[in-house]
């Protein structure tokens, strides 16, 4: 059994490593850590865990953490992840960073996240950004960056059209248009959290600025635009790529078909779907369901991809990494289907 | 392996039954039958359930569904489930009824479906009510009828407290108003489910004359009132029971907790709380939640119970029965936590 | 033009207020206070507002306010309210006040609100309790204590039945089991208004204890039960009141209906439905709709009243008995349609 | 007062209409039809408008709808407003369609629309865009051509960056990415509308095909590309338009702002916003509330706009062209803050 610890285990995406790890037939869950929480029952302060948790939460540190896991989750806000990173690899443990602190190069997430970055060997632990179907290197990584929500949706949308290199790069340019559930926004109520402001509406926010377009760029290395919303659901992802093209000679739906289909092919937890996808597909999953449409006349294809947030855009993405990383099949723990209706 | 076969497949409670069958490490789905879609791959019409099923829907009839099967599922509307039951048990199927056919006595069933029960050898057949926690004679039957959604979280709600005997029996009245996710009316779009009626909403609807309240007055024999109502939410009943005592002598929360603690001693799916239960931790589980408070210088209490519909409330429950008739762990294949948030 | 102070403007309550006079043809809005909020425009603070209100914010005393005004609502919190009002009236303005703290009797209030009244003149200034429609008195009131949102919804349902005194009385014992929108709990965020918590949901709370049941039973005198649950909505109360008469002679639903027209005979805001009422129809507006079903074989009534708990329930009976107090039409502001859908 | 006939006046566009001009003090309804509610009170069937419309449904013909009205509002389905327009103009009425059949050009429609325009006098008509921001020609009309419910979110979003000729035209391209509540598709229940299908989800739909994309080119003469979704909310549309520019010479917020304010001037329902618009702000209302971001380092510019769609996107501005067209304020019966929360 692997013995996986989490720091951070009572914000939403420690709670739903807690929820798939729990059944996860290979892992067995060590430590869980909550400055607030601190000696509580897990399952007491989130009473849908009971009784398939008995642990309490903890405050200890990087050290004992370490000395008790195989792997450790780090669960915590962006600049607090980097204070455990280095004492947990020190004492020999692997690990998989939910935040940003290691997603991007050092410079770029200075100047992004507005902070130094404080581990100074940051560029020497070659984190890898976890976007497992397209960094297999993660097998043999012993600190993972977990891709951000938005651009694991955005990136797995339009990667295999954005690596076609034929004739010098088939893309132009992509806007992304995002729209999410509200539980990327945490556990912690907000004004924007709060019902009477989301129920019935829709929030557009940091319109022009949002920062996970850095990884987006990165990966991609094509012109990206991208504009989130929060939608009044609880769960998932859905994001259009208007994708325009460098050509105005008009690709078939059957080759734009099979640009996706080789690309991903063997790629479990990508579905491509012969219709639009929405978020109700994926609930509770860790796939990423794509889908798209040619415009006539046009040299605009707009791709949609769906998945839950919590899942493929943290958690299970983080459990999928893990899989791999420890050599076992992908789908261990994550292949079930999702909540339907 | 049991093989399970699923008649009516394409509605909520036969999607349901596949979802939660496709995860127990005991069952083989053998068949499942849908007229309107006979021909079609399950996960082309339910794209959520790909690449987990790759049967087809078929449409064969009761002998041949029987041969391939060693429990058989009716997910079909009353009426109709008597059609297929004979059929089934001729040929040596076990059953499990998820409609309203055989869960009453023959006359009340007519009386109150306003229908003839086609079926000569009803009584005979000694179908158990399959309430799982109040049968255990579900362990030897041959037929079950899976109880009504409502009278699940009704029932459960308050069987401890009306089989308490001592002094002639503690509770007078009983009124049960209960609060159901939308999911319970079908797949087929409606008045009711059409989303701008339900959205900002609550649908009290059958506010005096609700089929349920039959089955709740079977298994309780005491004085039951019955309001059902509508919630903007797709899954779900919380049923808000309102007990009246035959004494005004104030129980402790301590004793009326005992009575609770001592009745479901042992029941794996019914979780008590220490605090008034909501509808979130019990989603897409098989768990009765139950709480309740005492009213000061009353003879009322209040108590509370969250089921999900879809689970508790109908296939999962189904599935319940199904392990207890097989000799399997009662919770095989439902042992899992809720999705929260 | 009646001038009207409003104390506390920054609330739901208070929004109301202003969204509704700024409408209203009689009235000009002459000072809105809030501490918070002192200083800025209204229309910035609440966007909605714009261009229809050119105040700002003001701090400003119980004197000032009334030497402004000939009406001052207030629309503080409880306990708060009860600072204000000596002040107020020692400078001659009238007040309708929206908190709870001149609806009961000064040895209820203290034991219910666990707080001691600090107007020493309480009971003198003889406030009138503005549930308009039982209330006529509220024409020559100089302080009015308008209703809660739940007793709104729950007297207006029951009134007529337990009016009825025919035989000694008609009605033995009524439960009301409540469902509001979140509205209710205020504009500051909160774990309950976490939409993560309330989509998807239903939440019981004080489910023997809330203290609206006082006010239910000062008005009706009868045995009475209340249990509230907030669903995911932002307006609106219904309002299921379980009626229980003293007789098993059944009536019929004309003579029920008989009693209901005759009672709210030349009541505009009631309207009496043939059918069951549903929250749609009385969104924004004043109306409280009630219909209602009698149990066969029972002495069991269930009686449904749906109102918008911020118009009804609060600021637009408000402005009602405003309009009763000054002599204008019971309508005037308020006579308009739902909005549907 | 002016008497106002409305043709198809059971769906959301007719009862928005009829919930409209009964709050319209210069305006009498004089007639409104429906086929399927023919000889039925308006109010039996739509509960909310009672007790403010007496009138039952009629199923009349165009001439004697002519002769009761001084407008006309059509409120069918596209395809058939054409079928009593010429009996309409024949009598002397001036007609407001508020479906497509008069907004494009003959060969523009029939290629789009997929139907022979059936009035042989189309072009002569000279229908009028009802934009009334836009087109102040309204005034003169005898046929409106109300504008579709994307288009007016659309098109007034960008209307000023594109309209904006200095330097030969600013705006390069844009890219519409919408987002509308469910009541757009009107008021008969289906798959998109059923409730589990929608809420907790986002439905994207004829991503690169939507027919109401040919208004926005119409209008704006522009690089346009149109994206809609469904939103599981009631009314609203929320209108992301990621504009590009012709420069890359980065504009200030205050140019780009004093660019639409100028073009602006004076259009009452036109509010500009120092903050990015949400739908609460608009629900109920005619207005249009617009705000802006500028990307750093880039040449896009992303606005946003927020309608109701069934007010400013339909009914509203149709009565907002009517008041132009009879010389009367273009807010009467319009101008009131929306409903928040």
């Amino acid at each position: 059994m692997i013995k996986a610890g989490i720091i951070g285990g009572a914000g939403y995406t420690g709670l739903e490593l807690i929820r798939l790890l729990l059944m996860h037939p290979e892992v067995e869950i060590s430590v869980v850590t909550s400055r607030r929480y601190k000696g509580k029952n897990i399952s007491d302060v989130n009473p849908h865990l009971f009784p398939f948790i008995e642990l309490e939460y903890e405050d200890v540190d990087a050290k004992e953490i370490a000395d008790r896991s195989d792997i450790v989750f780090l669960a915590v806000p962006h600049g607090s992840a980097m204070d455990y990173v280095p004492g947990l690899m020190a004492r020999g443990a692997r690990v998989i960073d939910l935040s940003a602190d290691y997603r991007l190069k050092k410079e770029e997430y200075e100047r992004i996240y507005k902070r130094p970055h404080k581990d100074k060997d940051k560029e020497e632990r070659k984190a890898v950004y976890g976007l497992t179907e397209l960094h297999p290197e993660v097998a043999n990584a012993d600190l993972v960056a977990n891709p951000g929500c938005y651009p694991t949706g955005a990136i797995l949308a339009v990667a295999p059209l954005v690596k076609e290199k034929e004739g010098g790069g088939m893309v132009k340019q992509v806007i992304f248009d995002a729209k999410s559930g509200i539980s990327g926004a945490g556990v912690e109520p907000s004004e924007t959290s709060h019902f009477p402001n989301l129920a019935e509406n829709i929030l557009p926010y940091q319109v022009t600025a949002h920062r996970h377009v850095a990884e987006m760029r990165m990966e991609l290395h094509v012109n990206v635009s991208f504009t989130p919303h929060v939608i009044p659901s609880i769960r998932g992802i859905l994001t259009t790529a208007h994708v325009f093209l460098n050509t105005k000679e008009t690709k078939t739906h059957e080759e734009i078909g099979g640009i996706f289909k080789q690309f991903y092919d063997g790629k479990r937890f990508i579905r491509l779907k012969k219709v639009i996808p929405s978020l109700s597909s994926v609930r509770g999953t860790n796939f990423c369901d794509i889908g798209f449409e040619i415009e006539e006349k046009s040299n605009r294809i707009v791709v949609i991809s769906a998945i839950d947030n919590l899942v493929k855009g943290g958690s299970g993405q983080a459990i999928q990494n893990m899989n791999v990383m420890f050599g076992l099949d992908e789908g261990e723990g994550l292949w079930f289907p999702g909540l339907v209706p």
